[in-house]
């Protein structure tokens, strides 16, 4: 970590400054330019509070060197993190397919749903039985209810199920999920990280909408640094100033994370466009570009489905979109 | 509400829609354009969920016309609601200064600051018990200690408190904490709003760093539906590219804000552009553009702070803030 | 479009904006709803200023249902455009690769440099002879003397060249230049752009740092509407708050502009992200979802660069990307 | 300026870099930690493009210590500069208002918004003459004829005139213009700012919709470049997710930019919010935190106006504007 301090900083301040680190337990290493002062922090400095440290009056600006993130720097374990979720994993050489309705309505929607993505190669069931809604009007889930709708669902098809929690005190409802989805808005609830990492359940953590990639990762650090490392990593958009597509994807992330960190990733283009027919080339372009996996909105239930068709795609819609990206798995396998 | 219908959508599709949304109690007005239908509803839609409704796959657009946020509405409420905290109010034409440390760390530190920024006309004492922080690494606050440490100022020196909650369980721990501050990163953690409903407590709501002031209604819209009307809004940034200033404080959202709503709203200039020159600036600019009141960090303690000082002003800076804000308000007055 | 009056309109001022409006040659359409009054506006509303009726006191807000392109929108010419340039052509079942220095800096250099990467399957050579720098004391570039030089490895490779412009004026030196390039600090210098219509060279336009897919498509109407419909989009990032990436690659602009223009889109990896190593995963992510072509800075001359390695890619470094890329074409060919 | 290296940087490697950093006449002063190398360059670092050096193999990132930007440098210009402006003075001890229609209609028109605004105490006249549109079908200005009019109006009221250029090749029609406007979408116009460096007019540069204030300071060093130093800043909103105002006002760079440099700056709160009803408290908060003036869009004429009224202010508010705006700046005196 480095320091700029200002220029008129006085001997005195630097004395200050210096002893002060080095009750910290670094070394200090001072550089002195024609008009600024650097001040080199060497050790471990991933306990020091880089807000803090440039509020101070002599300090111009503060550079981490180093990541803040230990247990998820992939420096500090060079392997691809493999998670195993029941008969399935995650990372590595897999490609995961969770797939599923935004939200749990009845047990006959699950189940088609379930059965007909499982047919297509989905790996995981996911269904929102809790559902952060932005107006407190809105349907909130099925909640336990809900739940139960997708334990059955997966006892019929033995796909594991994914499902978001907003709250750690409803853990114990989750007992039998094997995904525990954390939400964007939910990313820095670092309360309920600190909850999820005395689990050992998987946690599947979404970015939150105006979250860097570091906050990404010191999100996932919040659970690790608790014991709990089974975790996945979901892109579903950011963001900006766009208008025709709900949020923006960001696909960098998947090969820019795959730098920093050993998790897993996965893209979940539907939320990330919010635009049914955006999901398949954004999918292959996952694929692509060396996501581990894909989370994607299914709905069924033509019938009963406000008119003729949601967002999320069909049933066929989703056959043909996992087809399309088993081709460029191939291909980049291929390579 | 509107919903503008794709080209190509059938007569039969254009009824099934009608149909539905009649058994959601609206009317249903349709005109047909050259190109494109519009579907006009009429009626309450505050129910409506408008993203599933731009999800159909016949619906190219939709625009509300009446907002979703109906407790926190300023229409059918065109007063400013004034809310009472112990022997001070905020709102109407009280000016409120919140003023204390970032984080609590002792008693001498909160009681001197206290002391001092009451002489300097802060209308309440913040301090940070519970902390926020990215990395789980970084100084997590003295928790229930940190409460004990702000009612022992609010003993000696009368000022209200107001200190930040980040889970609801700890809500025992705040029943003598007369302001219960929601962060900027739990705005839309439904479950917290949600608790706080049920409580009679004052609630200052952060807006989040990347959100709308709609949503930022519709937050305050959750605390409300469940009963509770004590809200005070904060605006504290928003995140930008800008990177001279931590976020870009929307001091816009002031007038908006009043329109939109009956609550109070106040401006945290030390949060908003974390550097402490820009803090007497800011306070200025939003006492003459109709806040309600602002929430400043103020440091004390120079012998034991880091170095020679912090980003958050001394008691010195605060209270030279103070008569400049209180000069501006005068002027506001004799408009 | 649709224009939601306020409550309290007046039957006179209704009126007013009716006959207006009428006199613009449009019909207008009136829906009265409990609390306000609707204005349909049918017939050809692309003359019409949106930002203008939106600041009506009367008018709460304006909504376009038809996109206020034409010449660019794919629903007047559904097939997509297919740009002749030199012996190759971009757009349709071509898929177009554009690659070459950042800046044109010496003959021997672009001259290796074409000639590698024609080797690799590159259909184009770029290389920036007049440079936009943001600061003025930085490297402007070699202008006519790098045109020159690039209309020389042109000669010498039959590769068509690409290089940009930033100042009408400039235009006869561009009278050999295949296409010319509009960078994204000029998307919306308009001025540049109706001179670029009288031509009928070919126009690569990329998309301004913070401009939505419509701003981006009102500038190629600008080129357009003065008769030249040679134009090739670009995606090349757009800016939001991620910092480990210069900018934002947002390739759901891909998908997205295939559906409202028939235009070719192709993406630069390079500018997108700013970092050597994303640049083959985002190649083969841009493929993958459907883009006509890519943009990619390649740098050769180990020697001279400065100690080993620029941003750009080496050449070995493209030929393998374009390998990457071209397996990815063929899986998505054959779905 | 600092750069760090990556691990693994060799010795031959570094030693490389450091020599060619001499070559460009900068010392090199070397610092090993345990994991990175950082290399500090001393001396004239103004000349050395950033991009570049971040873009070496064997750098993970690059620190500015110094700023990029030497003659709006307040260091090496500590007084504030004074724009002389015909009769008037920008910066200072003045506040500049700076009033009047966003086009130029008519010699009717401009005229008696010209007296009305006079009267209120606008010390220059604004129209646009040549007007940037988003759509090329949108109305475009009068041009030549435009400023003919604004000349007439300042002839009969002596107020200064203000007016946009957008092609420098238009510079001899604005022979007589008192200050000319460099529009947001221009601020990145190196051309055109390159050739108004060769003026001596007084440019009022306003800030692009998604640049930063040290893109924005660029920009003006463009100009002063050449040497024209007579430069007015512009904060008129930037880009944001926000959708209630048009832009974002951000009124944290007007004391920002009092500290980076020594040139007036002044706000535009007519677009930075799109809100008639937002100008007067966002003017009055300009005026609140040192801002060196304002630029206002005023409108006349109800009669032909569209129905009542337009985004613009009337007179009237207008006037009621400047009385709230001199009854702030009395009470920024008196402190």
């Amino acid at each position: 970590m480095i320091a700029v301090l200002k220029q008129g900083t006085t001997e005195k301040q630097l004395e200050n400054l210096s002893s002060w680190l080095r009750t910290q337990g670094l070394d200090v290493h001072i550089s002195k330019g024609s008009a600024h002062t650097v001040v080199g922090l060497i050790g471990d400095t991933s306990k020091i509070d880089e807000e803090l440290l440039e509020s101070l009056d002599i300090v111009d600006s503060v550079k981490r060197i180093s990541e803040p993130f230990k247990s998820a720097n992939r420096k500090f374990h060079p392997d691809d993190s493999i998670i195993k979720v029941a008969n399935t994993s995650v990372g590595g050489d897999s490609f995961t397919i969770i797939a599923g309705p935004c939200s749990v309505e009845s047990e006959a929607q699950v189940m088609e749903i379930a059965k007909s993505v499982k047919r297509s190669g989905a790996t995981m069931l996911r269904g929102g039985a809790f559902k952060p809604r932005t107006s407190p009007y809105d349907f909130q889930g099925l909640k336990a209810d809900g739940i139960e709708i997708l334990l059955e669902a997966k006892k019929e098809t033995g796909l594991p199920i994914v499902t978001e929690i907003m709250n750690a005190n409803h853990l114990p409802l989750f007992e039998k999920v094997d995904v525990i989805q954390v939400g964007a808005r939910n990313m820095q609830n670092f309360e309920l990280l600190k909850e999820l990492g005395k689990t050992n359940k998987t946690i599947l953590l979404k970015r939150g909408l105006a979250n860097t990639l570091k906050e990404f990762l010191m999100s996932a650090e919040y659970i690790m640094a608790g014991g709990n490392e089974n975790i996945i990593l979901c892109e579903r958009g950011i963001r900006t100033f766009e208008t025709y597509t709900r949020n923006t994807l960001d696909l960098s992330a998947v090969p820019m994370l795959k730098e920093l960190t050993h998790l897993p990733i996965i893209i979940d283009p539907s939320h990330a466009t919010g635009v049914a027919r955006l999901v398949k080339p954004m999918a292959m372009a996952a694929a692509a570009c060396g996501a581990d996996g894909l989370m994607i909105e299914v709905h069924n239930d033509p019938k009963h489905a406000l008119c003729d068709g949601a967002q999320s795609l069909t049933p066929e819609a989703f056959d043909d979109v996992t087809r399309a990206v088993r081709r460029i798995l191939m291909a980049v396998k291929e390579l």
